[in-house]
């Protein structure tokens, strides 16, 4: 139980989700514990058991045929999820403490100045990727593959999909070629690439899923979270992290952009948003550029 | 109390937000009733009262130092929003039942073609717009306002935003020129309109509310709810509705499009979504584009 748990601090909260981050301790002990408490989706079952005499209600607001009531179910009725990590440790505490967010305006310049060589510096390991090009893992996942080296892609579940219902979607059309780490390298020379994705990762959907192309969103982030050419197909209807317009660009919009000018992508600004504690931030600001 | 009410079906159900929409009635009643159930947000205080003893915890999984539990709260600590809606017309009913949703890429001559003919023939009224911008109403919400008949622009909070926390700090420009509908009928002419509302609504912002251009997502909607010219200022932070790749603009790529192309957005093809019971959807249907 949480007898004898002392709040030490709330390290974030999120009010759309119905979520809480504390930082603790227990009585008697000097460990740290980091706990997440979240409110549970609604479901049939329990929505009969609230909908009855069992649960106390206090009015609010009552105007005309609308009523607003605090409503406090039974406890079994109105579970809600609660994680402990204990004893915890300092990184643990800094995952879940809020951090700021900062909007960046990248001009090509900045592209080449900044952003490039922090790519080619971090060298980041896509060793997973090539893992998944080459079959060495994840091959039982995969949902469409076109072999073509230029062209072609496999396509398979994104890992924060459960593939349980369409309602949440969510698939990753990896492409083939090697060297592409982002739409800043995308030019003219790979409108057949793109278009092959689209055309055929939209077919493989609606194969598979039954969900037609009139359902998907289908888009590039920028940045992306690994530098590595891959597309995102989700359903319209999910509100996926990431779709927001500061990091996703429709894979329609870039082939349109790069119909109009060749170099869109080399000769534009993007606007992104970066978390306080993220390495490019701090290449920006110490560029005098955020 | 909801004694003796009786779930006739489930309208809609919102996991991410913990919120479900329930049609039923109350014995001995033939009229339609509506409820709507939302888990509350988790605040300081309450979250003293669930860490501690009075709450029933059910271990669910152990792993290392990772535990996650079921939790069942005391109901004063864990009450819930409910509104009841009775007697509720079929429009309630419609209102929040679950809606079908579908991409649309709509061209250039699709806009001529579908989207202004229904655009002009509903002449939708933006008398409450007019009234704003005339001073008839709202005038002491107003946060700063350009009087320049060409250029100028009034801004001042969005009706879904309660000024009580920046965080979710939502604020709307609305230009004082009549009959821009949209980002339709943008051109290089309207550059200098464009650039006065992204520099002296920033400005303001950061005045008023010491939220700086760093902080905020600025984006016009399309299809935007009302075709009288105005653009969204919502901080990064806030996952802010409409502010997805299927629907915002930023103003600054805007901007950059037409600065590369004058009459990008006469000709341009743009994605957005429609629900299913949007006449506009309708009107894409009947001329096959949809």
């Amino acid at each position: 139980s949480f007898g004898g748990f002392n709040i030490c601090k709330v390290l974030n909260e999120n009010a759309k989700h119905k979520a809480i981050f504390v930082h603790g301790s227990f009585e008697g002990s000097t460990d740290d514990a980091v706990v997440i408490l979240e409110k549970t989706p609604f479901t049939e079952n329990t929505v009969k058991g609230i909908l009855s005499s069992d649960t106390d209600l206090k009015l609010a607001i009552h105007n005309d045929i609308y009523k607003t009531f605090e409503a406090f179910p039974k406890p079994q009725e109105n579970g809600i999820k609660a994680t402990l990590i204990y004893p915890a440790t300092s990184k643990h505490i800094s995952k879940y403490t809020e951090q700021d967010v900062y909007v960046v305006r990248e001009t090509a310049e900045d592209y080449r100045n900044i952003t490039l060589p922090y790519i080619q510096a971090e060298q980041f390991s896509i060793q997973w990727v090539y893992n998944i090009l080459d079959k060495k893992k994840e091959a039982e996942r995969i949902v469409f593959e076109d072999v073509d080296p230029e062209t072609g892609f496999i396509l398979l579940p994104d890992m924060k999909w459960d593939c349980k219902q369409v309602n949440d979607l969510y698939l990753v059309a990896i492409c083939h070629t090697r060297g592409l780490r982002s739409l800043r390298d995308l030019t003219r020379d790979h409108l057949p690439l793109l278009k092959n994705i689209l055309e055929k990762g939209q077919n493989a959907i609606k194969e598979k899923y039954q969900v037609p192309p009139s359902k998907l969103r289908i888009y590039f982030h920028y940045q992306p979270s690994y530098y590595h050419l891959h597309v995102h197909f989700t359903h319209i209807k999910f509100d996926a992290p990431g779709s927001g317009v500061d990091r996703a660009h429709l894979i329609q919009d870039v082939i349109q952009n790069i119909e109009i000018n060749g170099n869109f992508y080399q000769e534009a600004s993007i606007s992104f948003a970066l978390r306080e504690n993220d390495k490019l931030l701090s290449k920006f600001r110490e560029a005098g550029k955020a």
